[in-house]
């Protein structure tokens, strides 16, 4: 297999028994980083110098495209082993990512207790707990002794996601207890695992959704936590670091959808045509609501072109009033997200943002009327005032809304962040826009009443 | 202590048994929310009942003006012991809290070790992992066998942070290898630590910033990372429960630093005067840049008299060129953050960007000039294309500004969130309106020419 080219790109032969050396010895993120960056038809090649072990591990670590390439250059038998040694949650992830014809053929190569597995896990919905746990854990009676507890510890598969934590069921499966291996290793050998192990289970279940279950995780400094079915039944758990990676993946989400970056987290390297899907329909929806906010420009164009002072500031005060939006949605989404906040809290929440915000109101009403003194002919000094208390109406109701809108949306089980920065900015500048309008206009027929 | 009042609030005596079982059965963190929300004069009394375990854990969850009333109202002795049980790490936190005063009558009431150990946390800057690691961890000698290892660590301390990793150093304390608790469980008893343990080991520095060694143990799904000093000595660990915040705190930043939010992460349960202080500056700040934005449309005034449509068309533009500004900024930031993509990514991410930015331009040029025949009269349509001309170019400025600013500022050292969406969208504003005034403004000129 290995032709004159492919040494030649990948170093002689004695370089690739130090690369084999390496390869094995590095940890598996890394290969897999180095794999994906090497031209495609070096990747395979690269691939098989791995142990049967780093090649399942490097495998789960490679980029969707890079996998579905190896799947179809790796010969059936290797195929075969890394599937089979995957963990159940991952081989999920990447059957989620082949064709479907693909995924049933791996499915039959599976043995059955793995097969078994799979099917359970990608039978949960997407987004739930479920989706996300492994089905091997250490489960222990409450009669064992803490020394047989540790001998059947010791026995164990290998690959256990994690063994710093054992399960105790009845005959049913029914979680009882939680015990450490730390608590085990600090008892006599002799006291019973019931007597040691805790009746505080902190548990979650396979409908949560993954982000309350990371935040659970959080709150209590855990390193795995138990996952139950509908009847209480232990079914499988959950690890801290695939939580670590769901929050991450949630705060980017939080950053994107406030900036109006909608359906899941958007990577910065994702090819164009994705950014576009992404980021174009909102842009496009938003121009249009627009129409709402210029409707409340044009009927008065004639009040523009008598006091044309107007179209400076109108600028001014849709771009600040939109920056307080921001701000004011930033703190209370993000809020909500980490649970810092919950809608019960709303009353006391918005008690601080409107006090803040009256603050914001009177300094950013100030700031208007003097720039629009600046630009104004004498005639036209009147209209900084108004400005000025548009201003303080613009802030107040950014302050309220952006406050009470996510608080309410969660009190609905809806997504606050659905509440991007885009659309309260386009509300705005709409009731802006008409209020600042409307009292300017009051403002002409009056003097010319009385002209 | 426990006077009539007091137990009406409490509840009778029967009923406080009943409590003090509860309390001391429940999570730290879960009694921490249920102290921190007693009226002040029933938390010291509910605080007296915990275990004196359970008392320094969920002391380190109370709220900072909790925690120092607290410590006003228990006696010396019990202080003494909360202090002194409390981890390392903690008590510095702690320690940054309270008055200098009291800091300093409290570190002369440690033992020396615990003593030792805080200066030693407190002497790191701000920031630094060093701030935020623990000193206490099993460590290892390479000559000892599996079975002794064991042994040493079962008979340790138990309020070590971790037993799940043990560290093997030489005399010097120089960080050799590492073993995990897993490893050692499934090793033969005879065998030495040296023969076990990896010699790859992935570790951070004191002066490492806090999010950087967060990243590593992210990305190596790492439980601990041991820390050393410049001289590579072990000096402390640091645990993932801890880095997990730090992700957290970092992403509330990057939300809040993208709206305007400045200088460290704002809680939604700030009070007003602390919103105001981090929000007001940066509104203000931007209030003034846009004199710069504004002074581009005020010299055109007369323009906008005779073409009042102008100003209908100006806030959809400015308002369409700002969002595309957040969704770019979003994205880059937060790639830049988790360290998705780096300053050498900056063409790979500009070309994406660049690209899917002229699919963005066309379509929302195309719309804007659309939306401006909506509202021109017959003889203003000319304005419409060039309404649309000026969409495309915001469009591209925003793709490339938004890209290679924060890239360029990563490169710098410096943090990209410096640039804001409200600094991107004022400026713009400022370019935006300069050409769309100037060429309209030229259009007239040439449309009365032909007249």
């Amino acid at each position: 297999m290995l032709t004159q080219e492919v040494c030649g790109s990948l170093g002689n032969f004695a370089g690739l028994n130090q690369l084999k050396l390496e390869l094995n010895s590095l940890p598996a993120i890394d290969v897999g980083d180095y794999i994906a960056e090497l031209p495609p038809e070096d990747q395979a090649i690269t691939f098989r110098l791995l142990s049967k072990d780093q090649a399942t591990s490097v495998f789960e670590y490679l980029p969707p495209e890079v996998r579905e390439q190896l799947l179809g250059s790796l010969h059936r038998a290797e195929v075969c082993h890394i599937i089979e040694a995957m963990r159940p949650d991952d081989r999920a992830v990447l059957f989620e990512e082949l064709p479907a014809g693909v995924v049933k053929r791996l499915l039959q190569q599976l043995s059955p207790p793995e097969r078994q597995a799979t099917a359970t896990i990608l039978g949960y919905a997407e987004g739930t707990t479920g989706r996300v746990m492994t089905t091997e854990y250490v489960r222990l009676r409450q009669g064992l002794s803490v020394e047989a507890a540790l001998s059947k510890i010791r026995l164990s598969d290998r690959d256990k996601e994690t063994i710093y934590y054992a399960y105790v069921t009845d005959d049913n499966r029914k979680l009882l207890q939680v015990v450490s291996l730390r608590q085990l290793l600090f008892s006599i050998p002799e006291v019973l695992i019931r007597d040691i192990a805790s009746d505080r289970v902190i548990k979650t279940s396979t409908d949560t959704p993954q982000e309350e279950t990371a935040r659970l995780m959080k709150r209590y400094d855990l390193l795995a936590l138990p996952v139950v079915d509908r009847e209480d039944r232990l079914v499988g758990i959950v690890t801290i670091d695939d939580m670590v990676d769901i929050l991450e993946e949630e705060a980017t989400e939080d950053i994107q959808k406030l900036a109006g970056v909608s359906g899941g987290d958007e990577a910065a390297l994702s090819p164009p045509y994705i950014t576009l899907r992404k980021r174009l329909p909102w842009l496009l929806a938003n121009i249009v609501l627009y129409i709402g906010a210029a409707s409340a420009i044009a009927p008065f164009q004639h009040v523009i072109s008598v006091l044309p002072v107007i179209s400076v500031i109108m600028p001014i005060m849709a771009n600040s009033s939109g920056n307080v939006a921001f701000q004011v949605l930033s703190v209370t989404v993000r809020g909500l997200g980490v649970g810092e906040v919950t809608p019960k809290d709303t009353w006391q929440v918005l008690r601080k943002e409107v006090l803040a915000g009256m603050g914001t109101a009177i300094a950013l009403g100030i700031s208007l009327s003097l720039l629009s003194l600046l630009w104004a002919h004498p005639t036209e000094r009147w209209v900084a005032p108004v400005a000025g208390l548009v201003m303080v109406s613009n802030v107040l109701i950014a302050a309220v809304a952006g406050t009470f809108l996510p608080m309410a949306l969660t009190r609905l089980k809806l997504d606050p962040a659905l509440i991007s920065g885009p659309l309260m900015t386009t509300m705005l500048d709409g009731v802006g826009f008409m209020l600042f309008l409307s009292m300017i206009s009051l403002g002409v027929r009056i003097s010319h009443f009385h002209v």
